[in-house]
């Protein structure tokens, strides 16, 4: 039988225990009419993916279009989220941004409303840093916040951040704040880097930025996924991690169908093409909204998509 | 004689023109102890590099650190340099953000407190992004902000923003907003590049962003250059550009000067290279020290930078 990599202190191994793992969701951030987050959209939206099976929804990742919101808008949307009773427990937020301070402000204010998870993204306009410079960026974040609660997951996304995070780097931040790195979203969507990362730090929860890594990275250890094609096919990923846990004989058969969806979407802009589908299957069309520098996909393109997510098996009204 | 390149109605030409000209200096940020911006000390560097020479200073470019401080802590310096008697239009703002929303707080700031000229680096955070969302980037800041005066220096540092600008997006800028796209500065290096936006764009300003190519540029109808090395060598470089103005038979030699203190400073990290003259110049090692991401020259190095420096002529009590 598949044992749980991770210390399950509850049937529901997202709550109680003081690692995340499990199938994580980084919401994409709907829009209104004037490019603001749209709360009632976007609370819906999460409703939407907890009760699908998401062990949690991170917000602003990559994928909601964090570093295009300001700090303001990003701490309104969390208090949104938490006022309408979504529990902090369930909720990790992306806190990690090119300024310092905001990177401080972001994770002082996620922990002071009990969320204690967040993805930190390395500061990311100068390039060419130190090692040296990117332990004392989240050694400053991790002494300033003060929180004994705060729980970081490195976030490494080099194709973005164009700062990678090293095996040097997250093993100088573990020896120093032992309590507090707790995690590591591998973005690279290369296996060797997933495997080499659980294989070499077993004590760090680390996540596969694809669902189409999870098998292969639990397995061995790794703690789940955190992924964006959750937006839209949260119950087929969530199913293989329960199929996997429950040690069906064979896997396989399931993990082609979340792969196959993924590989559809990934043909596109990730983002614009998520935000695409939502708005089928919800029949709202305003969820297409992108902000710039981004842009939302063409009808043709969308319309195509769609149509081949629905020969997958993916339904136009799923939400 | 030497012509200038743009309208000039005063004597001095950073005054009174609707185009920026000259050489401008992306000021470096001093910290305090608590990595906090430092106001004294930020506006005795202002003052010293106005008296310098410098036509202006651009707040929060790269060289100042920018995308490491949060728009709280921008608009709180713009205000302490107004608050100081400097003038606005000895005054540019760097306000591109990776957020379009922290963008468009940090240009109508500005614009507010009449500061008109802003540089505005692209989003920076996804790439690969297109000129139609890049376009989209600009025109919502612009109409967000609403200014008749805003005038925008495009901002082209695709080493560290990773997002080019090129005459395409330049292009439809300018025809959509001929009143307020008003300026380039290229980062870039190549002279090539410089060379060609300003054969292709006659009404814009462009500056190089080095000393090294300001002549160049000045001789085919360039504005001058934004160059972080004028905060150690402000006078030296102005005084190029005056010779030049004045029509002296030769420049080259003082061309010469000013480019060995750029290569000898550009043989280590620009900012913490030039923090650490600044320090030594004023006897302040406080100015020495950067924000995280960055890390300062460790003191081996930084002595004999400006030993070397010293050798060049470099005054170590210029400041």
């Amino acid at each position: 039988m598949a044992t749980d990599p991770t210390t399950v202190v509850s049937a529901d191994p997202s709550v109680g225990s003081t690692r995340a793992h499990g199938v994580w969701v980084p919401a994409l951030t709907p829009l209104n009419a004037t490019l603001e987050a749209d709360g009632d959209r976007h609370i819906s939206h999460v409703r939407w993916l907890l009760a699908q099976g998401c062990h949690g929804v991170t917000l602003f990742g990559t994928t909601g279009e964090a570093n295009s919101f300001s700090a303001r808008e990003r701490k309104h949307v969390l208090e949104q989220t938490l006022e309408a009773g979504i529990s902090p427990e369930r909720i990790m937020v992306g806190s990690g941004c090119s300024a310092l301070s905001d990177t401080v402000d972001l994770t002082r204010h996620a922990t002071a409303l009990g969320v204690d998870k967040v993805l930190m993204l390395p500061p990311f306009y100068y390039k060419g840093v130190s090692d040296e410079g990117l332990f004392r960026s989240y050694a400053h974040i991790i002494e300033r916040v003060g929180s004994a609660k705060l729980r970081i997951l490195l976030y490494h996304f080099p194709r973005l951040s164009s700062i990678p995070l090293g095996h040097a780097l997250v093993e100088r931040l573990m020896t120093h704040f032992p309590d507090t790195v707790m995690g590591f979203k591998d973005s690279s969507g290369d296996w060797e880097s997933t495997r080499s990362l659980i294989e070499t730090f077993p004590d760090l929860a680390v996540f596969p930025g694809t669902e189409t890594l999870l098998v292969d990275a639990l397995k061995i250890g790794g703690a789940g996924c955190i992924t964006a094609t959750a937006n839209i096919n949260p119950a087929g990923i969530r199913g293989v991690y329960d199929s996997w846990r429950a040690a069906e004989d064979d896997v396989s058969e399931l993990v082609a169908e979340i792969a196959n969806v993924r590989q559809a979407i990934q043909a596109h802009p990730m983002i614009p093409g998520l935000k695409y589908l939502v708005a089928e299957m919800r029949s709202d069309p305003q969820w297409r909204v992108v902000r710039p520098p981004l842009v939302e996909l063409d009808e043709d393109t969308g319309a195509a998509l769609a149509t081949q997510l629905a020969g997958l098996g993916m339904r136009p009204d799923a939400c």
